[in-house]
């Protein structure tokens, strides 16, 4: 029996359903699905999609760059998914955006999310998707490929930090984030 | 006699080695000079600039968003230069690029670099650039304001926190990188 690899592709619009199911997995998985606010409209419209027609292969075999809408800073995001190669059922994704690093001045990937359904883990979906994603930041020249784990999430971290991601945790930085109520408070400060 | 607020703008292609300049300033303090591999050339093509015209003010006043070249994945990052009102010279910079919260479906800022130099601290000069930022949040409808700190930078966390700053600690999470030698050989991982 021949074996038949996923398909790792730009999500399309009518994928949105399909990463809407996901991230709210991994959000139940990070104890945090109340704190999901996403919806089919609003993802809608800040992940730059993949055409809807099938013949558009993203990303380009030939150059390794995705063909999608053009990113936007009211639309940063893309997602790559990942196929059953049987029934075509989305069961993973990627979804990230562009990061920069002024050292180097040059531009990379941050991955915002990666998420396999638990029930297709072991089959190396998660790999695939980060050497995707690999292959993009060489495609275009870019620096770094980041993303964020949480402390607790050890099975994660190991995976990430094997001889085969390479991943190195980054434990010198903290992060800082102002949002909700804060962010119209720090914009008001000095007026 | 009156005192004159600094003026905060977007950046312009002629201000790139005033920017370089902070940015190795920057990485001294950070101990890392060595790892600075930004030149003015690279810094020209990766920075979204506003336009060289003077009469163009960027953040526009209107709307507060930016009028710059367009970003893009090549061109991710945006620059906010904070000039000394007598002489015009630019003594700050907060860079940045676009982020995305997949549980809110909303776009955000993550600031790279911020940075005042040493002669000019205890003006309220880098609370100032954090102001900015946090309009343009507001001004984009986005979610979050995002950076990273280093945890031996006790002053800058101290000031971050701060009831004037209100930002939060993302203790629970840490960071992981792919770069450098990393990149190329998990791109080929699968092949």
């Amino acid at each position: 029996m021949a074996s038949t690899a996923p398909v790792v592709r730009h999500a399309r619009r009518e994928d949105v359903p399909a990463i809407l199911g996901l991230i709210r997995e991994l959000a139940d998985y990070e104890h945090a699905l109340d704190s999901v606010e996403a919806t089919e409209e609003t993802l809608a419209a800040t992940i730059a999609f993949a055409p809807s027609d099938s013949s558009v292969v993203s990303p380009s075999p030939e150059t390794g760059l995705p063909i999608t809408e053009p990113v936007s800073p009211s639309k940063p995001a893309r997602c790559l998914v990942l196929t059953d190669p049987e029934s075509g059922v989305v069961v993973g994704m990627a979804l990230y955006f562009y990061n920069y690093s002024t050292w180097r001045a040059r531009p990379g990937i941050f991955l915002e999310d990666l998420y396999v359904k638990q029930s297709e883990r072991k089959k190396g979906y998660g790999k695939r998707l980060l050497v995707e994603l690999a292959k993009e930041v060489e495609a275009m020249k870019g620096g770094r490929l980041e993303w964020n784990v949480l402390k607790w999430n050890e099975p994660s971290i190991k995976f990430y930090e094997s001889e085969a991601i390479g991943a190195q945790m980054m434990s010198e930085w903290v992060g800082m984030r102002v949002d909700g109520e804060g962010l119209p408070k720090l914009a008001k400060l000095l007026d």
